[in-house]
């Protein structure tokens, strides 16, 4: 364990001098992620020379950094606050929540909209044609308008924003915990999110709109945050407060809370979302405001609804936003219910862990056939699409014909796109049970699945066959490249083997089987997700029935429970396949037994206070850090002491200003003078300034810069013989990019190293130790 | 702001040697807080030495220490600890989750079974008097019976256990923040709570029993984690994980969770009281856990209310515990209606700050009578026994008497206790308007304000006394010596002047006057209490209709913007006032303009590794402080340096087993062997060692010890120069009791003081820099 801890301090005037071969430990997170890299974490130990030097610019991930970085030029910006700063502060956070929302809704409900009117609109053509009996180019209609909505979506994912493929809600997790994955967030992905979640959802995927919300409210969010464009002089004086990863982060925690309200029209369900599954960090004070924003949320959609009410939304009526209604269903329950209930929930679990399993399987498949090229990503599309228009056409063909039963409200067969007693292939007056789940939207296959028994009666038959479809077309439509949700996908399958149990235990139990596919719905979102308190209000607020509330916490308890004796949630399962460097809330067992010198390695690069622009560029030339420790030497101090913290980004500013000295001396108050705290401010994403275009002269080289006032000199120190367990919680609990080891015994030099997020990953700490027992 | 940094590391043979004169700094947090001391923290700058040296006995406010003590036992212990030993405690963690979740709702259900046969026996004794036109002494009757049950009350509170007066949720929230209010979790406490509450609500005083019932959750938690009693043999090997202040912290949310899915049969809503208003600290696994606490919580009071449906439960009928049904008033609303909920919203913040404010005063002025005793504690209560009594029975004989309506499906005038058509002193046919909803419980007083227009009007001028009369005696009530809630007084005064609002604006408005009551409740517990997404949750859950959420969402978020402009919520008022050392999430602005370095002072109280048994006794003795630092000097090292920090229990537990030596050397093997990590796990508040139990020869006061097993050698540290703000961020987020401040420069004493809790209260900081703005 005695892996060198000694600290480089060789100043030397030849840069060449500085070590770096294999410098594994310290900061080195931003080169060693990139997706599906697991592998390669696992055998770092035996070749970290091979990895260890790919250069500053092969960045894909980036840590995030919640710390205040209290530099001299921190504490002169302060004093010189104005009180009308801080009330524009509060002012401008407020009006963020209030655009978050307003731009959540909006987008929310063209989202649906569009949906309603695309798809209805290819489903009344088909339909029409069916009428005609022409069965087969009515088939060709219906997979050629799906395939051209697929090819459009994917042809968006695959060349303009690849990030935008996927749910976006473990990437958001990610980010909310510390972890920027590339251009996640980006205003490319942004617009490939909106319109490619639209173009997949009418193309008839088995995929949900709701993840690709989640994620378009938390890149509005992080849009407002990035403070204008410089490009397009849209700059504002004001925003330069939202320029660091603080306030960005709690930005997005109000967008992914705004996504949610906006896919369910749940404002309570989108705030315990945020909180429970999305956010790794959390305050009253943000509670608060993102309350807000959902609340704006639900204005702006109830507002657009009144105004659809008119008739001017073309194809939109029913569908995608208004809540499904079982209060038809009378809630009252006796123990077998309660023993129909812990049945369903244990199914539930059991099914949702297999589903995460298959999930897990298919994506790690799918990523060979992606990391192909654009053209793979479209042609996997192409294959899924053709298939779940063959399923969802040529399924109800099983069915019988139905007579259509008399003394209904609704009329029969259906009149339109909706509905639940489609006519199909059938003469008229009956109706196919099949094609009402099969050949409609998914928001409609839902409604109807949750149909209280008085009005539809479903047979066995089309419910197992519905419910094999769609367990089986959602585990393989999600990772192909278009923006997919995973929960509509797992309410569908829930819900149908939900009224399969309710069917099956009719003559036992005195609940309605649309309480029984409700419940159904709850153990699979359970089983998958693994959440619970945001899942049960969601679903709460989706129903409009609060006396179904111990039912849904019974069967979600249960599913969760026993789901979790199998394999992990189906988020944190996605984020740890992408290599996304996620700490969790609890350090595991082993890292009790190592102290934090076990797991950080040197050689060190550390700056002196005041150092050569040579040196100081040679280190960033040849590693990808981004914080390196500054140390005060005689014959500035009495001996070598740690004066903190320096970032890459804020060098890479002081020395494009060229404000540099022939002499070693202090220069700080003329730095001081010259730059304002928010010279400094953290750049959008891609936006800051870069080393290649840094450009220096030889005589530049062998002068100094005073590095005094852009270091911060309070980071957050740990001694090296503090346990593992103990700085992992440190480091995640105030969501820090670099933690400081210090020596025990003094007389050594001052730093030992530093620790990053990726020296906590288990994978990391278990290469370096093969001995240590993963579950303690 | 150099008021000395010196350590004190003279290890002389005589222990009086130690000085200690004004010894504030470091970690005397014990012996500094009381009720009410603000005005003495205010001038302890100038006055230090008056009240330094108290003892160490005298011990009001205890902190909690979140902290894993990572010294040489616990690492011992934690090696040899197996997995069946882990699955144990989590086992038992569940096990005591769903303990709390039984114990809180059958006690939720015997507190309103007691209250509803109580107070409906007490109600209809009076009104057979009045039947029979006795007035006089029906009035004596029911003022007697109101004094009986409230002197019985204010006895127990006053005698047996006066912390169980008041609403018991700021100590709570006080709890969780880290503060240990004296024997706030105590078993009498939680007896006393109990009958106090039932009797004080029996009583008719304006109270709730909602508050009381969150204590009475936390209270079974905190009793459970305790490990049993030694004194009556109930001890169990397994609990001894739980002697911990973490594990506690995590039962005490649930219990706190648990109080309120009891008081208000909101399940979900408990979740949210203890994530947004009680704890500090939360985590996502603790989610999931308190969630479960609240579902048992609602499956048992389920199932007793079935059992109740039987008729075996005596008066307790629709009292208590069923939800306010609001559902028969459509909520459809316009702009016009919107305009009113803001104008609501607006009234709510402005009544409820003005509530805090008086609340503030007369708890100020209570408190100096309730200083001189118990005696005159009852006095109090006596007097606004019989205050409440003359309005409850006395204001209804202002209102006129009002033909009986007809075509009702309630009988008028009502039978029975209940009802909304109180006969009173009318001929028959004719009903009080007043009656209903004075001469009733505060339970069904509600119930009667939301009662939908077409089931009742009330007029404006019986409303507007009515509100007048529970504004006011909600003040006065709240401070005497009973347990009393909030929530109740506070719900029942919103809902009369919205309803009072919803009869003036009845022509403009579409909406139901008991939805106006119902958003009124809303606007005054946002003004009063600031909380948003949980009061939201829980009135969701008391009504029913998720349709109001929008207009509720809206209420709640105006009316707390409106009452923070003026002044903080009455919880965080409370916790201030009773001189509570909470520590707020957020740091104030100006403690970035000073450093770690400005607040701790010296000189600090250091043993050396091997320390004199006399020194360790005397420096016991002398402080007050709960941590000392331990520090190993040569022959042991070469130089000096922090070797951690040790705890003043693990102290007396260690000397108490006097295994001493003559010698001075490392003899820690030989203590290691000897004990194991539990015997120096937290005892229950009060059942530790004491100083006063040890008893020592001359002999061994001149021995040493070995203080390295017990010592906690990796202590979070921060550096001297490190701003207070991000101190206190440290301190705040980790859930520290002590803080370790060292030096910047190498070649001083190792550390240089200690941060505790009271160094980061404002009163103390603006003590020492009194021209610091409070705000900025």
């Amino acid at each position: 364990m005695d892996r060198g801890r000694e600290v480089k301090m060789d100043h030397s005037r030849e840069g060449s001098d500085i070590e770096i071969e294999g410098s594994f430990g310290g900061n080195t997170e931003d080169k060693e992620f990139s997706s599906l890299r697991e592998p390669l974490l696992r055998n770092r130990k035996n070749n970290t020379s091979q990895i260890a030097i790919v250069g500053a610019n092969v960045c894909p991930i980036e840590s995030l950094d919640y710390e205040i970085v209290e530099n001299e030029l921190f504490k002169q910006d302060w004093r010189s606050r104005k009180k009308v700063e801080i009330c524009q502060y509060i002012f401008l956070k407020w009006t963020f929540a209030l655009l978050i929302g307003l731009g959540t809704g909006l987008v929310g409900f063209f989202n649906n909209l569009a949906v309603e009117n695309i798809a209805g609109f290819k489903l009344l053509l088909t339909n029409s044609l069916m009428l005609k009996d022409k069965y087969y180019l009515a088939f060709a209609l219906y997979a050629g308008c799906n395939l051209i909505l697929a090819i459009a979506a994917a042809v968006l994912c695959a060349y303009v924003a690849p990030a935008a493929a996927g749910s976006g809600i473990p990437e958001v997790k990610a980010y909310l915990n510390g972890v920027d994955a590339p251009s996640i967030l980006a205003p490319t992905t942004l617009f490939v999110k909106i319109f490619g979640s639209i173009f997949g959802v009418a193309a008839g995927f088995v995929v949900g709109k709701e993840g690709p919300m989640v994620h378009t409210g938390a890149c509005i969010a992080s849009l407002l945050g990035q403070g204008g464009s410089r490009k397009y002089h849209l700059t504002w004086k004001w925003l330069r407060y939202f320029k660091n990863d603080r306030d960005r982060r709690d930005l997005v925690t109000c967008g992914a809370a705004a996504g949610v309200a906006a896919a369910f029209r749940a404002p309570v369900g989108g705030v315990l979302f945020a909180l429970e599954e999305a956010a790794s960090w959390w305050r009253s004070a943000l509670l608060w405001r993102t309350f807000f924003t959902t609340a704006v949320v639900a204005v702006v959609l109830r507002g657009f609804i009144e105004f659809c009410r008119t008739g001017e939304c073309g194809l939109f009526g029913q569908g995608g936003l208004i809540m499904f209604d079982v209060s038809s269903a009378k809630a009252t329950y006796n123990t077998a219910d309660l023993l129909a209930v812990v049945f369903l929930g244990v199914l539930g679990g059991i099914l949702g862990s297999f589903y995460n399993y298959c999930i897990d399987k298919v994506l790690r498949t799918y990523s060979i056939i992606n990391e192909r090229g654009p053209s793979f990503k479209i042609l996997l599309v192409i294959i899924i699409s053709f298939l779940t228009s063959c399923c969802s056409y040529g399924l109800p063909w099983l069915a019988p014909c139905i007579p259509c039963p008399t003394h209904l409200s609704e009329i029969c067969p259906t009149e339109g796109r909706s509905g639940n007693y489609k006519n199909f292939q059938c003469p008229p007056n009956y109706y196919n049970d099949l094609a009402s789940l099969f050949f409609n939207t998914n928001d409609d296959a839902i409604r109807n699945l949750l149909t209280s028994s008085t009005e539809k009666k479903f047979k066995l038959a089309p419910l197992l066959v519905f419910f094999v479809a769609t367990y089986g077309l959602g585990i393989i439509t999600y990772g192909i490249a278009i923006p997919s949700g995973l929960f509509i996908p797992v309410i569908l399958a829930g819900a149908s083997y939900g009224r399969l149990v309710g069917n099956l235990l009719g003559p036992l139990s005195s609940l309605d089987v649309a309480l029984f596919a409700l419940l159904g719905a709850a153990s699979f979102l359970g089983g998958t997700m693994r959440m619970t308190v945001s899942l049960c209000v969601i679903l709460l607020e989706l129903t409009n029935d609060l006396l179904m509330l111990p039912l849904m916490m019974l069967v979600l308890l249960i599913s969760k429970t026993v789901a979790d004796c199998f394999n992990r949630g189906v988020y944190d399962q996605i984020v740890k396949l992408k290599g996304l460097p996620y700490m969790e809330a609890h350090a595991e067992p082993y890292m009790r037994n190592l102290v934090a010198s076990d797991v950080v390695s040197g050689p060190l690069i550390a700056f002196s206070g005041v150092e050569r622009v040579g040196n100081i560029l040679h280190a960033l030339k040849i590693t990808g850090h981004n914080g390196f420790p500054v140390i005060d030497e005689p014959p500035f101090t009495e001996a070598p002491e740690l004066c903190g913290l320096v970032l890459r980004s804020h060098l890479l500013v002081l020395l494009k200003e060229k404000k540099f000295t022939k002499e070693r001396g202090m220069t700080g108050s003329g730095i001081l003078s010259m730059f304002k705290a928010h010279d400094f401010a953290k750049a959008g994403s891609g936006k800051g300034v870069k080393l290649e275009d840094l450009e220096f002269s030889e005589e530049d080289m062998e002068m100094y810069v005073d590095l005094h006032p852009i270091t911060n000199t309070s980071p957050y120190t740990v001694v090296e013989t503090m346990s593992l367990a103990k700085a992992a919680v440190l480091f995640r609990e105030l969501g820090l990019r670099h933690l400081c080891v210090v020596p025990k015994t003094p007389g050594r030099p001052p730093i030992v190293g530093i620790l990053t997020r990726h020296d906590f990953v288990p994978e990391h700490i278990l290469g370096l130790y093969p001995h240590m027992k993963p579950h303690k």
